[in-house]
């Protein structure tokens, strides 16, 4: 008997409140009043249940959480974030299992029950970030996904290509990509050369997209129409688009459109003061949109809490959503939206779906966004993490 | 015997660590290794003592918090808010003093020591807010300093001048103005009767500007103007004044120059994805800058904690501050900016200051900012309200 039963919560998106019956792993029956032994029972009366919460964008390898507070000590150019970021992570002893596992259990406390993470890979860390997470996540309950993230370039990189495909071959779920154009400086190469290995190695697909404006909307479209031709589509995804949110509304409907058509998701952390894709039209197109913090306390920036709850009250907020249904889109991201990119099965809150649950001392959806408080209790797998 | 030691603690902008002797409501001594008796002492070895954080530009008069989850019920237009607010305010029963008061005591745990606040007049709410604030701040330790508001017009509002200065007689300490040109359609008459106010009754003067591009900019030259004019420096304040972060460099640094000559100041709470004005460029001119949450859950939007270092941490994210030097900016905003504007009195961390302190967990100011954890104890004229 393993049973668990929490009772009289508040499942999102079922109408009346229920009790919610684990059994090995998995959602067993959702429904008012269930009367069946467990062995452990939880009251959590009037209080909102969410599936687990999904981190689709992050960069585990780099933190330093869990760590002193080290200064930010780059000058306000990309240049000087990169230089400074290739020349200090040796010194501070970066990529590291510990304060990697550190932030996964963070993040864990915080009902994060699934990660997407970018793992730095370039010839001089060569495919130790991938190690390095791979350790972290072997100890922790978290599913951690990883991509295999050319930060530096592909082809501006000499030896990356290779690096790329030897972390494909060693497992990793999938492949990466930066700014085909204003970074690599070739972007017809750069994507036949990533959308080539995500089709041989069956991976999914993550470009990172800084590059604005029309140049950055022109590199949408090649994406999507590659994601066509080699009928990719639920398998790609683009990170950051800065670009979506710039372009004018007759552009931005045209893309979503594309992206929706070829099955191109978008993934936003609504990070500083960058442009966020419009979340509402996309999602009215049909596009899905996941959320990510991008980077947590590293050599990039010393902000992030591993919290995505937090994370959505961001992407909200920079959206200016204020009424629950468009604050709920939000949640949506770091929920739902997050499970389609990374490609998780039987996720949700119905019987058959795996019991990754997360309950909040909230009344609503859109209060736990705007509230963020600590998490009730929090269950990957049927086991109670966090209580 | 009341004197309370505060013993190890780091403060802010202090060399080395020291303990803190606090005598009849201010601060006595500031050394290492204090030798004195004491009514009470509180080891704070290693945490950040920062002086009380300064709320400068709220709206406790609609404030709905601490009550149950309102959903926003506005469409997405400035008049839609405009109505939602009117229609609504007496059905929920706004201005209360018991969601007035709840707010200040959540601003008080999260160590506010003072408080700007704008308050709603217009012909249909009369002088209600004011006193509802003003009962509520009569029965708080914090020190609330209200700004008669003309929301709803002045020119375009008729009786509402009337109301100001009806408001400025029974002690409100400062008027307030809202779009000049955009709202009120007649910038200079508006203009010269807040500032005609503010001079005869000897108030501090505090302009809500939302206008964008070159017509706020124009505005932000005709305030300058007056304030120079009226000798009124350090008496005027802009809050919002997003066009400031609209504008290019140049305008920028000619407006920011008019600024620091005439004695005006700004504040800004990085609300929402509406612009910033320049912080840095701002400081670097010698300007003064404060920060406020503006709304904190009502009928305006559902965001906002009440907790300034949380809102220095949304003005150091969306400023793109990364550097500690450059995040300790928005603490600054929250501290020592807020306290020039308001016009408060000895404030700081030396011998002879207000003994209005707030001790966070932290090594220092940047971390303060970032990660804003619980407050270890908050003490407001030498009395510990929460610890």
């Amino acid at each position: 008997m393993t049973d668990v039963l929490l009772r009289g919560g508040r499942p999102w998106g079922h109408e009346a409140p229920a009790d919610i019956l684990v059994r090995d792993g998995r959602i067993d029956r959702v429904a008012p009043g269930i009367d069946a032994p467990a062995a452990a029972t939880y009251d959590i009366a009037g209080q909102l249940v969410l599936p687990g919460l999904v981190e689709a964008h992050c960069h585990l390898d780099k933190t330093l959480y869990g760590g002193p507070w080290i200064p930010h000590s780059a000058d306000d150019t990309l240049a000087g974030r990169i230089g400074n970021d290739l020349g200090r992570r040796a010194e501070l002893g970066v990529p590291s299992v510990e304060r990697i596992s550190a932030l996964l259990g963070r993040m864990s406390a915080y009902g994060t029950t699934h990660v997407r993470t970018h793992t730095d890979i370039d010839p001089e860390v060569g495919l130790r970030g991938v190690e390095a997470v791979g350790e972290a996540a072997a100890g922790s309950p978290l599913d951690v996904r990883q991509v295999a993230f050319p930060q530096h370039g592909v082809l501006s990189n000499p030896g990356t290509a290779e690096l790329l495909e030897e972390a494909l071959k060693s497992g990793v779920e999938a492949i990466g990509g930066i700014d085909p154009a204003g970074g690599d400086r070739d972007p017809v190469r750069h994507l036949d050369l990533i959308f080539g290995l995500a089709e041989r190695y069956g991976t999914h697909l993550d470009i990172h997209l800084h590059d604005g404006g029309s140049l950055g909307g022109w590199e949408l479209e090649l994406i999507t129409e590659r994601t066509k031709a080699l009928g990719l589509g639920g398998r790609v995804a683009v990170s950051h688009a800065y670009a979506l949110g710039e372009l004018d509304a007759a552009a931005q409907d045209r893309l979503v459109r594309g992206f929706a058509e070829a099955g191109v998701a978008l993934v936003t952390g609504a990070v500083y003061s960058y442009p966020i894709p419009p979340v509402k039209k996309a999602r009215a197109a049909g596009v899905t949109v996941a959320c990510g913090h991008d980077g947590i306390r590293d050599l990039w920036g010393p902000y992030g809490s591993g919290d995505m709850l937090e994370r959505a009250m961001h992407l909200a907020y920079r959206s200016t959503f204020r009424r629950d249904e468009d604050i709920e889109l939000a949640l949506e991201a770091a929920t739902y939206g997050g499970a389609r990119v990374l490609g998780i099965d039987a996720y949700g809150l119905d019987p058959g779906h795996r019991a990754d649950l997360v309950v909040v001392p909230v009344g609503g959806a859109a209060e736990a966004v705007v509230v963020h408080p600590a998490r009730t209790l929090v269950m990957k797998d049927g086991s109670v993490l966090h209580n």
